[in-house]
């Protein structure tokens, strides 16, 4: 029978009620002929509970230990749903992530999915069971102690087990009814899409539109695993939410896809750094061993052997980035006149794998942006999305001109 | 290094306050010289949470499932006391039943222990870890799934590791300091032991002295584990609690070790059963069919081919024992005359390894009974216990009269 991954988030188990409410869409897809593998997540508000127990014991913990801790809530959820399913007469069984056995690396608490053996599963399957409730985010190192994946490591797991058993779709529910032109809460001409390519997806869900974790996309990408996003609180069917998916397989496409932004976000700017080969690496070596996440780089031209330097990072890690830079120059690794840090931009991204094959995209958006007296601070493009940093309190207007500009209230 | 096995109880693991108090017990015992191997349960309350889950979810739940579910409460308290044995700089690591690996039977929810392999955590003791946190009450089936002991499981997991470990003793948490003479409610002289034979540990704890799983007990008896219950809650030191030991290790005995009692039983008697060979089995199989904790059984002289046969049992299951009479009666697979139960009596027992030597126990326990005027329903004796059912608003001063008499407040 044709396999079909289901996986169910926090908030789509977070109680009896609600893993009920689940169940019954996964014995509405038996019905339908699946074999279906489950993969849940722990009760919305519990790993937190662990973390925060663990934390407290040991601020610097034992990452193995942490894994033993934290897996446990998945642990919990895969068995009330298998029973849930039984008691609908549906044959189901767990399996935690060691039983299967999911291998991952030995780097816990952060593991890599390493091999799925389909053996136990399938013999299952082939006596009669018809679904595989497994536990989410947890896997098994070559020592045979218990890995997780990191935050999100359901999806990547949902994405895996869709990859090994060649499944016809992952559909991941969660609470949101799919991926949308921009935010709603924003624009409310926002549109949800039918279909998206993996590759803007991995540019929405980087910029903040957080419906699946960056990684599980890699690999649906990767394997070519069709993953679906729909809400696991309203009737759905088969052309319910947003199906990520590859670009070949979307035949009418907007040249722009969607609209993402992130709010608090910092420019800062090294002012006439010594420019000598290896610079960019003396300056952003020390930030990232200082944890901070910097996203766009933009280097001046170059005179007379100085430059300036300009990266943007999230607002709360300024303060970091300014003591990394400062010890950089005492230390004498880079030199500079001036840091200069302005904590009061947003960023706007224009998506949209369209624009590959369309010119105009970067230009329409300059002149939109600047039909509203919007000043453009720092530009980035990449193949696919275009992002610029500009006043805070513009990013709304921006979002909602782009959006209308760019006809992303109507289907292709 | 000796290896001492330490498990510390639900209320002993409740928050992280009283992980580290416990934990501070295990740093004790090794810096005095020991490999530990710590048995924890899950915090109190856990199990009890997880188990309310399964039971809503599924009332005749698929016992493997509910195996999954409610082991999880132990791996969250191992991979805790870990951390915290770390942050005291004590090498430590945690293990869950398939770990071990803690090998059962396949009888989920009440497995049996079948084998504790040695060789994992001796490695990492010859290694150099100190302490092995052992998640209580969990194992794993030889079809590769977790089951559970039953309740009370994490003690009979202590002393199964202790006799696998030739541990030089099993130091039982909890939270009474040690074993009475009788319950200190009901009598203020009740006197805390120093030791107690296993025979007799038994004995009180089936009439109600809830220290100690009764099972576990009988594990320690068969493999000659010295046992030792103790308070979590006190400073406690070699000399604490109280140790429950083989015989001839008690030096210096009374006579009678304690008073056990219990409240809430009721007498049934069938008058005139037609007294035939298989009679008793034709009556005490359907009690036990039904679910009847049958305790105390006397059948009375024959006459004429007719007898009377008194059974005791708890107040709260006289409905069930009538109901499975009034059908085997209905099914001629009994015949008596009538059933008459008396559901206001207390059971009160003197127990003793000493009575084996010392005769007149029993005269001088009616003695005291008749002298306060207490009239006698039913007797019943084994080698070191005789047990009497009487009416329940004397049983307080039986106890005390009981305990007075044969000098449990003064030791030996």
């Amino acid at each position: 029978m044709p396999v079909l991954v289901m996986k169910f988030g926090g908030t789509s188990v977070a109680d009896l009620g609600r893993i009920r409410n689940a169940a019954e869409k996964v014995k509405r897809e038996v019905e339908r002929g699946h074999d279906v593998i489950v993969i849940v997540s722990a009760m919305s508000g519990k790993t937190n509970e662990l973390v925060g127990w663990v934390e407290e014991t040991s601020p610097l913990f034992d990452a193995r230990e942490y894994d033993a801790v934290v897996s446990s809530g998945e642990n919990v959820t895969a068995g009330l749903m298998a029973l849930t399913l039984q008691e609908m007469d549906v044959p189901a069984r767990s399996w935690q992530g060691w039983q299967v056995p999911l291998k991952t690396s030995s780097a816990h608490s952060a593991a890599r999915i390493e091999e799925i053996p389909r053996d136990n599963i399938d013999q299952k399957f082939a006596e009669g069971m018809r679904v595989a409730v497994v536990a989410g985010f947890q896997g098994i190192s070559p020592e045979g102690r218990i890995t997780t994946l990191g935050r999100g490591g359901s999806d990547t797991t949902a994405v895996a087990f869709a990859a090994a058993f060649d499944a016809v779709r992952c559909d991941i529910y969660t609470d949101v009814d799919g991926v949308y032109t921009t935010d709603p809460r924003i624009e409310d001409k926002a549109r949800k899409l039918d279909r998206i390519a993996f590759e803007e997806m991995l540019e929405l869900a980087s910029l903040g539109a957080k419906v699946l974790q960056t990684r599980s996309v890699e690999l649906a990408m990767r394997f070519k695993v069709k993953l679906r996003v729909l809400s696991s609180f309203e009737d759905t069917d088969d052309n319910s939410g947003t199906l990520v998916c590859a670009e070949e397989e979307i035949m009418e496409q907007n040249v722009v896809s969607g609209i993402a932004y992130q709010r608090d976000e910092a420019k800062m700017t090294l002012i006439s750094v010594a420019d000598r080969p290896g610079i960019a690496a003396a300056i952003f070596g020390p930030l990232a061993r200082a944890g901070v996440n910097v996203d766009m780089i933009v280097q001046n031209i170059s005179e007379e052997g100085r430059t300036d330097m300009t990266f943007s990072c999230p607002v709360n890690q300024v303060a970091r980035a300014r003591d990394a830079m400062e010890k950089a120059k005492k230390e004498d690794e880079i030199d500079f006149h001036d840091l200069v840090a302005d904590t009061d931009v947003a960023k706007v991204s224009v998506v949209g794998i369209g624009m590959r094959s369309h010119a105009g995209v970067a230009s329409k958006m300059f002149e939109v942006l600047a039909a509203e007296g919007i000043n453009i601070k720092v530009i980035t493009t990449s193949e696919i999305k275009i992002s610029v940093l500009i006043e805070r309190k513009y990013m709304e207007l921006a979002v909602q001109a782009l959006h209308d500009a760019f006809g992303l209230d109507k289907a292709a």
